[in-house]
């Protein structure tokens, strides 16, 4: 415990650790008070997700750098994951599509356009990898054309419950994770000399021993799944209360708070002219929830979901991946940023969130 | 008055002039004989177009080069402004939205591929700075994207008058309006060494006297706000008589009259193996209108129009300034050009033209 | 004869050409039985398309590298246009466009990418002349868009035979097709340095004499038109027995058939180490497709269809060739491969193929 504890001492941000009892506690005495414990669940989100990154990051650096880089590459997101699959199992598609879409949105233009803006403020042009931001990139847009295709080509109403329809989206689900495997297998073993700089997280902490890492990584999961459910449960009445839409919160709160800890890192790789690092979180989460998190959501939709979940998505939500993944492949395509780069990418961001805000559309 | 004499003589151009007192008496004396006044009108901004542009060019080289650039920057479209105000205030809506997406879409396709082209057919194989052709497609990018963001997301029918359609127009506005100045800083201020060949607009003429700019500058604005009522009075009736739709019209035929004097310039520039002045004016034009022209209209309209104007284009011309943009971020994306690339933008350009003018859309 | 029977001997996929008589008596005797009918035909149609490509070769390497050029550029896609032209003339307009947007599709994502793939597991990283990609990949977008404008633009349902859809089809066509020339006569002649590595269908075979080359091409074409017939008739019943869609099959299966013996080529070239061959190979005949047969099928229409075939597409299908172009485009912009980038763009063909199979789209 002695790692755990000193890291906590030296990281304001786990001082927050505080609000996971509050939260539950207070859900336990006053499970209405939907405002106040939305507010206590992203408190308590935010420090459990930066501790689960960590002891992800810690298993990795101990198991050698295949093997590390395939556990950071699968439980990299697993604070997004344990928070979709609370709502799977509370029937809240809406909230979990509108998750997914708006994490993927989040990292590519959000984490991107700031890391960008961050670093460019402080030096005046930043160099980085771009063969590893084509990959992910190229990732990102097979993702958007699987979640685009079915209802762009058929021109066919779908319905929940259509056999075919059920049977394209666990098709597409498997071949988006075959295609991600194949992905790592390429970036992590066959061509891993044109994917260099691979410091992922190594945010200058010591990695921790594997026993209290894997412990930590289990308790912490634990956790995460508890406050998940006070979060998704307050979340939409508390979404009325600050007269924000259901769209406005799955796209952009929820996935703001889901990704804090990456964006905490990312932020603090390009203020160090580490772009490397930041475009790596950025791009590969993105990736990682398109092509691992939200098909493994279809799969397990039909073990522990009240119905099958399916791949598609509202039209605005493919729309807006689709925007993010071009911008992303647009401006990584030189392999060099300054501070105008990260205005464009955010604005882009701003746009999406306004129009979600004034003009919410109707989800399925 | 000696050098715009001096200037007149010099420049066949501008012995056009002659038609700007005949179309205003014209206007007096047959107000309903369009067909006459639309040609007049036309054979009378063209010349002014040219003096406007000498003029502002003028005062940008007595004022330094920051606040020339910005100047040149902020006035280069003045006559584009003008014909919209009037179409504006004339409560022409759908006319002002036509042309200024055709502005767009003309200086993105047609300046650009024609400058290529004619280039090509003199030099081989020509280079540009590409930094700067990136950044304005860029922008222009942006634009399309906040044009398209929201009809596409909330898939919400919009209404004229709508109370949230209203808020996200002026929103965007500003939003687009903040990013044409940050572009500005950046392009001009922080990262100027990145765009070189800032030669803009010297055109191997003298500049003019400040006073003496300051006066055209004023005199030909009021005299290009006469002439453009005239011009929009007759257009639309015009049309009809030559058999072109009120779209094609406002697409394809006020913008190229807009911008005549622009285009001159660029193709000297391109014959004359400066393509960074080509590109420069091409896509510099067409961002300008995007994302200064276009929101400063909308703002505008609050004040000056019977009622305000929305940001909201209909598909069809969204999706021609999306694929203009894509058009041209694909073509510059190398910096170096030959006359078959100019042919390809063209042929772009002519489908557009052809699709108008055989199959005319609904405006709103 | 002594050549091409020294060839049929060589060359094991030419002992297919017993099929042709096989094929041609059993639809006499048995006209009704429609599998066996169309399983010989495709069986049939494979080994003279590689005959008319060896035989096209021939011709053009005696005829000098231009007017040789030329000749692979409009002869290389004979199969593909005689399969299409019998359709056409049978009226099958759905079968004819399916198998026009199928084959471009498959030409630009299945055979690019499978030749990347193979290329990629002998070879850690292949170069290719980028240069050309660019090129083809241009003229596919162009095309894309001439069959993407006029039903996004104008809003307007398209009616068979209303006078202003017919227009545009042909303007459209005349449109097309003078940029395919223009574009030969880019690359074959005015900057034909920036093209190298012309080493088109140099398969280590010695070219035949012309006679015997001119003559074969003539047998040939007549005998694919014969099996075409069989084909035609019988694919719709057996797609139905196989229980496919007829979109699938006109989109898949006549496509791989049509390009069988190019395939041959592309895959060959890949594996030797000679990419530039394949990837000129997979987009030029997309390219030449796309901007030449169809548009000629368009204006053939006007002469031996039963009534006119305009340019327009299903939706669906110009959301596949827009993906399928701009796939092309993004992965060719190194131009450098590894077995991953194939992987990626066989997922997208995969991807569009499990769609239209398990969700088929009702065809105009």
């Amino acid at each position: 415990m002695g790692p755990l504890l000193k890291e906590i001492r030296h990281n304001p941000l786990l001082w927050l650790l505080i609000f996971v009892p509050v939260v539950l506690v207070a859900h336990k005495l006053k499970p209405e008070a939907h405002t106040l414990l939305f507010v206590l669940s992203v408190l308590a989100i935010v420090p459990l997700a930066a501790l689960l990154s960590h002891a992800t990051e810690s298993v990795a650096a101990k198991t050698g750098d295949a093997v590390g880089g395939l556990l950071n590459a699968t439980l990299g997101n697993l604070t997004e994951l344990v928070i979709a699959l609370t709502a799977l199992q509370a029937g809240q598609y809406t909230l979990v599509k509108a998750s997914i879409a708006g994490a993927i949105v989040t990292n590519t233009l959000f984490m991107l356009g700031a890391s960008f803006l961050l670093g460019g403020l402080k030096h005046h042009m930043q160099e980085y990898n771009r063969g590893s931001a084509r990959l992910q990139a190229g990732l990102l847009f097979l993702a958007t054309i699987a979640m685009l295709v079915p209802s762009a080509v058929s021109e066919a109403v779908f319905f929940a419950g259509s056999a075919s329809t059920e049977n394209l989206s666990v098709s597409l689900a498997v071949v988006l994770i075959a295609t991600y495997g194949l992905g790592l297998l390429f970036s992590l073993k066959t061509h891993r000399e044109f994917f260099g700089s691979a410091e992922h997280g190594d945010s200058g902490e010591a990695p921790w021993p594997l026993g209290l890492a894997l412990a930590t990584l289990a308790g912490v999961t634990v956790l995460v799944a508890l406050v998940s459910e006070v979060f998704v449960e307050s979340v939409q009445q508390a979404a009325i209360t600050f007269g924000m839409t259901p769209a406005f919160v799955g796209f952009i709160v929820v996935a703001l708070v889901g990704g804090a800890a990456e964006m905490a890192s990312a932020f603090a790789g390009a203020r160090k002219n580490r772009l490397d690092l930041s475009v790596g979180i950025a791009l590969g989460s993105a990736s990682q929830i398109a092509l691992f998190v939200a098909p493994v959501l279809v799969l397990l939709s039909y073990v522990i979901g009240p119905q099958p979940m399916d791949l598609e998505f509202w039209p605005g939500a493919v729309v807006m991946m689709l925007i993010a993944t071009m911008t992303a492949a647009l401006v990584t395509n030189s392999g060099r940023s300054a501070w105008f780069i990260g205005v464009l990418v955010l604005t882009v961001y701003l746009i999406f969130a306004m129009t979600l805000y004034l003009l919410p559309p109707r989800l399925q």
